[in-house]
């Protein structure tokens, strides 16, 4: 999926939401767990239940691969089930991989090739050669990590290098937007630093960028509206906690419906506010 | 494993050799793929040629991935099978994950309660939050990314901090070291940049080093031996290409023990002149 045809869902849908799938055995409702595969049904349904109030879905990939092999089909089934009934969905498997460039290689095959993902999240510490086997693939994004939403942050991304004024997720915006285009790269900038936004903007006006952390992490979504957006409105928000677990009863998709359709309501909003 | 028990089986085998199971399908001898899981059964054979030549297995994740969750499979029964047959051999998951501390414990979880490996590959990107979950198992350990083999390594890996000497990677180094101790943590310090390790060993005296990139990657093995050896050898070199496709025939199996006996004589030799 291209920029124009993500920007195209976003104007239909009035909504610039991603919900997360993060989805975690212990945390299911009981009565799904004597299905075969409840991760997937419980996916299945959330997703039943909100795909016309969002452009994009990411399954993190950690709540999956957690389960073995078994949790890597759940992860298949739930993937080949978007793009089969909403083959509109933009689909970002939530990975953080990267690896020396041969191993990068493999893993785009992985997401691109297996799975089939739209997008895959990248962790940008080994340079160009583990972030462009990812690049390579037309109409795929590869999504890298800059300014993330955790405490952790802290410790290394905001070290500033040389004399310069740049913060070393500036580096990474700077450096690694040579690598590819805004066609192909999306940049993930935690929500809580919204304030951060408007700085990031400067480096990268025209790349979408990720935002997790809105809602269960604290992010504010008008914040990200007001700094973030740009003329393609340039941004997925994620939420995941928020939406798929609303409830743990059996209503709990009725309820992610009602909470994805809350978010959606606001970002209605701040695109008209933003003219889009 | 802790730190004496590896450094026991060094002594023992006269060798601090890691084996790098980067298996790909597409380079496995063609009488192998008739068999119901040929990834597996060629793993199998390396794994009975060289056990008595190598302390470490090193499974890229990459490879087994890239083939879904088939690939899984044939990665758990690899671990599976070392840990049965050969239970004082060290097993490294190599993964390069990190995530926000809630998904990292999930892949901690896959990796130490799933796959059951000694070890965990980690990038440092996202700070302590990120590594912490990898650090909790008893008896396993995190191997964090400082500085990596490939060409991308320069693009952020050696941007000096403010007015300081550090370079990103001694920062890692030095801001990681506090998150654990020598008994749960090592470093990957790739072997194309020998002459590195002795300011390394400077800021990480104890700490066992992983070294990748000797052999395919053009590292020396004596200046690794020579700059990076500490008291308790404190170093796992890795091999994977030189080691498991010697040979692409029948007698691959035959072949890899020949190609680890030529990397284990030398290890012995530098063993013994450093008195170990």
């Amino acid at each position: 999926m291209n920029q124009d045809e993500l920007f195209y869902q976003i104007k239909k849908k009035k909504s610039f939401l991603c919900v997360g799938l993060d989805t975690d055995e212990n945390r299911i409702p009981e009565s799904l767990k004597l299905q075969d595969d409840p991760i997937f049904e419980f996916n299945r349904q959330i997703i039943d239940a909100t795909n016309d109030l969002c452009v994009a879905y990411k399954p993190n990939v950690a709540f999956y691969e957690s389960l073995g092999s078994r949790g890597w089909q759940s992860l298949e089934k739930t993937i080949a089930y978007v793009k089969k009934n909403y083959p509109e969905q933009f689909i970002i498997a939530d990975a953080k991989r990267g690896d020396i460039g041969n191993s990068s290689s493999l893993y785009a095959r992985a997401f691109f090739e297996q799975l089939k993902v739209d997008a895959v999240t990248i962790a940008p510490y080994m340079g160009e050669d583990s972030v462009k086997p990812f690049l390579l693939y037309p109409g795929t994004w590869g999504i890298i990590l800059a300014l993330t939403s955790n405490k952790g942050a802290a410790d290394f991304q905001y070290l500033k290098e040389g004399e310069s004024e740049d913060a070393f997720f500036e580096k990474v915006l700077k450096t690694s937007q040579k690598w590819g285009t805004t066609e192909n790269i999306m940049y993930v900038v935690g929500a809580t630093k919204a304030e951060k936004l408007k700085e990031i903007r400067k480096i990268v006006p025209d790349h979408f960028l990720l935002v997790p952390g809105v809602g269960a992490q604290g992010g504010s979504l008008e914040e990200v509206a007001k700094y973030g957006m740009n003329k393609k409105c340039g941004l997925l928000v994620n939420s995941s906690r928020g939406i798929i677990y609303a409830s743990c009863e059996k209503d709990f998709a009725d309820k992610a419906h009602d909470a994805a359709l809350k978010i959606q309501i606001k970002m209605e909003e701040y695109l008209g506010k933003a003219g889009i």
